[in-house]
């Protein structure tokens, strides 16, 4: 049984994991037989949007907790995980992998990613196992996985990879290094050099079945490579 | 195309809608071809629950703002919503259903339902449009449907209904009023005579994919019902 890493940046599409993507990956890893943990950063929250007005709330909230609500919790410290006792890892959408993991949302192609989630998906990718990219996550791809972050052979071109159409966010991934391609929603890019797949998600879905479809192709890929 | 409402209390198993449950009930929806609206009372949540340690949080949040999150923004007043515009309706489990639709969790079979939510609920089970009742929403049956709280031969029994084979919670609904059959999560029980589907999700359900398969039935048994 594939034990996969799913790792997440808090509760909610506009400052954390995207709800319904989170869900639907986790659904098609029990049903395709693999386990998952899920781990978040503890650290705060880069803000906390009310989901009814789009505004700003004055409350702060840390991203392991509010992480916790979308995995039962049954969560661990991202810090505190092993890289070694996973087959895979799977990196939810929503904007807090812009807010969180990174600083994407502020810094545009000039960010910075997580410490903690550099070295535990570097740890992952050198060992040849593969990860998933679910819609606003696809950012961290290129310098992930770029050749501006590392000196080795494995990197010499930019990692492939998508989020659907958007033309802003498609010039960022291949202005920080990587190659994107357009993709619907309900499909999948794959990278079969780097073992790094991606979907749009919600950053194309207008429905929950479009976002399903494209997040089963990703998982079922994601557990290929880990045979 | 059917149009369904589905009623949240919060974001999160132990202060709010259970997640997965609402997703799961989403996804099967609109794969089914019905449309779906959420809403939630407009009202301070009872508690904020850390989900990482169990423990109470000092903070105050409000569980329309907070169900937000789980319907992506989508989402209106339970108490602006027009009974006439939906064919049916679904309330989502969790432990918000016991503390923000009802006071279950603290005056157990002495409960009052939120009043906005026995209206609503009430005028679509007199127009014979059916209800779905996901895990421990279910121990708000057999108030909402039972002989204690209308006088009306439709009620002449309590409701038949389900939330797995927890015997305390089995027993607080015989004694409300209802009848409460056991279950496997996977699974649905159906009242025909009062067009209520309910099943046990997560209070019996030990994999996604065993509550999916269960929330799979039960949405389908309620579109079924609204032809």
């Amino acid at each position: 049984m594939a034990k996969i890493a799913v790792i997440l940046s808090g509760c909610g599409v506009y400052d954390g994991s995207e709800i319904y993507e989170t869900t639907l990956t986790l659904l098609a890893l029990d049903r395709l037989g693999a386990e998952a943990q899920c781990m978040a950063p503890n650290i705060e929250q880069v803000g906390v949007i009310n989901h009814l007005t789009g505004n700003e709330m004055t409350q702060s909230r840390n991203v392991l907790v509010e992480s916790a609500r979308l995995a039962r919790g049954d969560i661990i410290d991202l810090g505190e995980a092993n890289p070694e006792s996973y087959d895979g890892v799977i990196i939810s959408g929503g904007f807090g992998a812009a807010k969180n993991l990174s600083d994407h949302a502020v810094e545009g192609v000039g960010m910075k990613i997580n410490d903690r989630l550099i070295s535990f998906v570097t740890a992952i990718h050198l060992a040849r196992k593969p990860v998933g990219l679910i819609s606003m996550a696809t950012t961290l791809g290129p310098k992930l996985f770029g050749n501006k972050l590392f000196d080795n052979t494995l990197f010499e071109k930019g990692v492939l990879c998508t989020v659907g159409d958007d033309k802003t966010i498609a010039s960022a991934i291949n202005e920080m290094g990587g190659i994107h391609e357009n993709c619907p929603a309900n499909e999948v890019v794959v990278d079969e050099r780097l073992l790094v797949v991606s979907t749009p998600a919600y950053m194309l879905a207008e429905r929950i079945s479009e976002a399903a479809e494209g997040i089963e192709k990703l998982v079922d890929e994601v557990l290929y490579m880990t045979k």
